[in-house]
């Protein structure tokens, strides 16, 4: 038996062939067809059946189909409820594949396919608890408690960037002001940045920023302290202190056996975890000596396609 | 077949016998011989020989003994690792209850059966992921996930009261400043009331406390709400707002079915729960309009005690 993924994007729907035991065999992507639940359900149909039809595995031998998805979710029914990136609301998957495929059909939101991803084959491959945080424009996390997905009431569990951590701090989009996703996304490491280089003309990165259209990037920032630029160090090392605290609550409540993080600023790699784990070893409450591992994400965006393959 | 479920205190230790689905049905207590871990096991077997004594309960109809303490253990070697209420560390209860009981013996932290006892026989009852709270001198919690205790990574996770969610704020025993327990455990209340009595010759809590030796409790900012005295209204409120944050954050993160709140502060009862449901609610992530059920803990001390019998 085999089974299929699928991680399916605002821009891009992507399918991928998976063993049972979490390996990815071969994958397949075209356009997503927002706002037509018609047209996305065929797409998904028809990646699905030239995957099968490219390694010569017959439908029958699909024993489950994954979808992985950005938006609120009814795993029981089947069912995207509120999907803003796909323009879609209220779309039911649970026949999407018929009359080709029969075998049932799972669906989680992509933050939580991903962390599943990587339990089962890339970073966190040999916990049993895992913690997946994603720095992304939010902050998203996935929960994996004795080996499953654990999505507590009404399958919502997970929404680490919505821990507030600075009382009457920064108002976030879910109505909340001081939430973690406000300092520790790329999008706070940028706000971070851009509140600071007002009393600072030092910097490189006013330069960089005009020479970018005025759009500062994580990345810019990034660059900058790789070029020594003190503004950007010091707001780097303010944004680690931030994601730190966060990183130590959910430790303290959770202990997993692993974090793993992904998403765009885990891209800085080392130079982020490094500073992170001094922080939050330091703070963490443990027995031995050794704090909570701390590790990059290793499968990008294969980890949402296996994950949704193995839900 | 039956369990016996001890809570070990720094004071009293109470033994249990307890039916195996979560009825109990008698307990005996006795001194706690702190600073004599012989005289504890000593204590420990006779009060459970003398529980069966009585309920003419053969020892070999035991099927397990549970510990609850207070105290870091390892679960996996039965071993108390570190108890600074009991006065003593690293000791083993594997073969306490020998040569009477041949029974497997359990142990865990006395907040985690708390957890577990309300989880089976309070008011968690019928959830199947459960989060609670006790607030006393501390913050502690307890989490049950699918039924079971979750206890992580070295067996400690659960400590919600080591969430930062004031930074740089007061300092807390863990080492961290701003930790939920500096806010919203009983002590925190204490205070939060003090430094606003500092400012404040018009409140009767000045005179209650002259009246008391000059030490102010949780209990008498509670009946000074109950009396309308302005200040204690005004630092019960805080003190809900700082309660109110930190049970959003777990909501956000854990979606458990139900909040159980338990120690000192929740005796204030429905005039807590209720201050607290509205701001919790108001905030949280949900998808239906009903809020996370928040409510009191019903078996007060027996929760310990269950809970450890059904470890």
């Amino acid at each position: 038996m085999m089974r299929l993924g699928i991680d399916l994007g605002g821009t891009n729907t992507v399918a991928g062939l998976c063993t049972t035991t979490g390996t990815l065999v071969d994958k397949l992507s075209a356009p997503t067809p927002t706002g037509d639940p018609e047209g996305l359900c065929r797409t998904m149909r028809e990646l699905c059946c030239a995957l099968c039809d490219k390694h010569n595995v017959p439908y029958s031998e699909i024993e489950q189909i994954g979808i992985g998805l950005p938006g609120t979710i009814v795993k029981a029914t089947c069912t995207l409820t509120f999907g803003t990136n796909l323009g879609m609301s209220n779309v039911c998957f649970a026949q999407a594949f018929e009359p080709d495929f029969h075998c049932p059909v799972a669906i989680d939101n992509d933050a939580n396919c991903a962390a599943l991803g990587e339990f089962a084959g890339g970073a966190g491959k040999g916990t049993r608890n895992l913690l997946m945080v994603t720095l992304g424009t939010g902050v998203g996390g996935g929960i994996v408690i004795n080996g499953k997905l654990f999505t507590g009431r009404e399958d919502i569990a997970g929404e680490i960037g919505h821990m507030v951590i600075v009382p009457d701090g920064v108002p976030c989009n879910c109505g909340r002001r001081g939430c973690l996703e406000t300092y520790a996304s790329a999008t706070g490491l940028i706000r971070l940045a851009l509140e600071a280089m007002e009393h600072d003309s030092t910097t490189i990165l006013h330069q960089q920023m005009r020479n970018n259209n005025g759009t500062l990037t994580a990345k810019m920032v990034c660059d900058a302290c790789d070029a020594d630029d003190a503004l950007a160090k010091r707001v780097f090392s303010d944004y680690c202190d931030y994601l730190a605290c966060g990183l130590t609550n959910l430790i303290n409540i959770l202990q997993p056996d692993a974090i793993v993080i992904g998403g765009g600023v885990a891209g800085y790699g080392e130079k982020l975890f490094e500073p992170l784990r001094a922080r939050v070893h330091s703070q963490q409450f443990k027995i031995g000596a050794e704090g909570t591992p701390i590790v990059g994400a290793t499968l990008g965006n294969d980890a949402g396609i296996l994950g949704a393959a193995l839900l």
